[in-house]
């Protein structure tokens, strides 16, 4: 992220940046402590970003370039980044997309969107171990770091001298400083196994899983957190139901079940829990677990529900989808 | 290295860069790039900065930071840190050393010496996989830090942020963001390992090490590339010889006896050869391995040498060491 923002901003740009979650606003503040003059454009927590309203406000004219989210992981809602991108795209401003948890799980389509800079994580939707982060840079992107008027403050993270070494000398097993080499083994193999799976195959994994995932939480009779049709099929929130305490329902899914489930963040610490399934979580065995200890710590919290009722609403996903 | 002198550095703040080889070049262009105003303070390749001379700079008042690095891995010298750190004392100047290939091998005393950052890397003398780096903080480095008047330009590099994780909060298993958790535990081990063998012992390894690579080089015939003195013990390099070609030397060196050893870099490309002896590969088969490879290659080439010179040489100094 601070690689994208950074190659591209200079002290005084003007950069629009869609904040509906912790995730969203952590990239107006990369870029905003590079020195660019930040218009948060903000949406509700859970909402999906309009991208008319983002298009209106991108017509200025005044903007260089553009922060968005693709999975707000702080929420489990999902940005329509292809239309973002276009409105970018049509403003002749560049786009600079986190897909850290949507990348391997969800379809992005980088070239065809025309994403200017798209940003991935090793250890979410790729299923490699964590230390890795990798961004794809377009063609516009590159002229627009090419022709900026103020030098990088940054030594390693300069991507020219990357693509120095990675693109131009077409070379890419060379980096041109001594890389964190059993991460990159490790990526290499999350790749073969990610081929062998194949993309398509994968992206429908992920589609049903989460299908399943809010399905059973409706059924147990939970209210899921995004707004309707924001959904990510690689996280699931939903609402802490009242008289439930966010942190001992966590607590007991974790010590008696074995099943490690995240809280809110920021504002929404205590009011949402949020469910990853993403590359190797995003298997049935591990969502039959979470449902079931998820069942079992509301039940032994008082929470009224009917045993069993998630699973039956996840096995009917899983059984009507083929998985 | 970016960490220490970014969080350290605000524009327009003089830094004495002492420079004797690429890397200590890379910290000036580091701090240069941070928007410090930077004299370069440099000492012919191969020596060891003179510490006298820094004082006497220093002296001027006018310096914030000094940057150095102990052991120039690009001559294989070594700068005096004990008395550059103490002369930056003396002036209230900050100082920000680049340990990475001595730290772990050669004793450095942090506290002792009055080192305010030390610079640390994963993979050379600590002997763990690649992909981490270390820094130390002296409590006078974070009050520099605390007190700075421009906001950082940096999210991921901010050491504040990660003192209140790693230092304040005495939770040093707790880090601000995902971390590369694999290379962690690689650390981990190699620190066990490290523990095991005791420090002293591991300086004492290197240092014998070092000199039966010097004595071994000098009694093939060849000439040390560093000053008299100037030598560390994780790195020898020497002068290739009149009538050899350096890639040829090492490429014989590598397809035929599977031993690889470094060319010069930069304004020494060519000139010298290179030789690391740090953590694991600071052990007697290693040394055995390469000095064997040196003296074929080399014969092989048409240089005049007694095959077993320098294995004579290099096993005097390990019996008479009682490696």
């Amino acid at each position: 992220m601070e690689a994208a923002v950074g190659n591209v901003i200079e002290r005084g740009d003007k950069v629009l940046s869609v904040v509906s979650g912790l995730f969203g606003r952590r990239f107006a503040e990369i870029a905003r402590r590079r020195g660019a003059e930040v218009h948060e454009m903000k949406f509700p927590l859970g909402s999906s970003a309009d991208p008319s309203k983002i298009k209106e406000e991108l017509e200025s004219g005044e903007y260089k370039a553009l922060t968005v989210v693709h999975c707000e992981t702080s929420t489990g809602a999902l940005n329509p980044i292809e239309e973002i991108a276009k409105a970018c795209r049509d403003e002749g401003v560049i786009s600079i997309v986190d897909g850290i948890t949507s990348v391997g799980g969800i379809d992005v389509r980088t070239e065809e969107w025309g994403i200017d800079l798209l940003v991935v994580g090793s250890q979410k939707c790729l299923a490699a171990p964590p230390g890795l982060a990798m961004l794809s840079v377009s063609e516009r992107a590159w002229e627009c770091i090419e022709n900026r008027k103020e030098e990088l403050p940054d030594y390693y993270l300069d991507l020219l001298r990357n693509k120095g070494y990675m693109v131009d000398r077409l070379s890419p097993r060379r980096t041109p400083f001594t890389p964190g080499v059993p991460a990159l083994l490790g990526l290499y193999e999350a790749l073969k196994l990610i081929e062998e799976e194949g993309l398509e195959n994968r992206f429908e994994r992920h589609r049903i899983i989460g299908e399943g995932m809010r399905e059973s939480i409706k059924a147990i009779g939970l209210e899921l957190f995004p707004e309707e049709g924001a959904y990510s099929n690689t996280l699931t929130s939903f609402k802490v139901p009242e008289g439930i305490e966010d942190k001992e329902l966590r607590g007991r899914m974790k010590e008696k079940y074995g099943v490690i489930v995240a809280g809110g963040l920021e504002e929404l610490t205590g009011k949402i829990v949020r469910i990853g399934h993403m590359g190797i979580s995003a298997v049935p065995q591990n969502v039959f677990a979470t449902v079931s200890a998820l069942e079992c710590a509301l039940h032994e919290m008082g929470f009224k529900l009917e045993l069993g009722s998630g699973m039956s609403a996840l096995e009917d996903v899983f059984l009507r989808n083929n998985l």
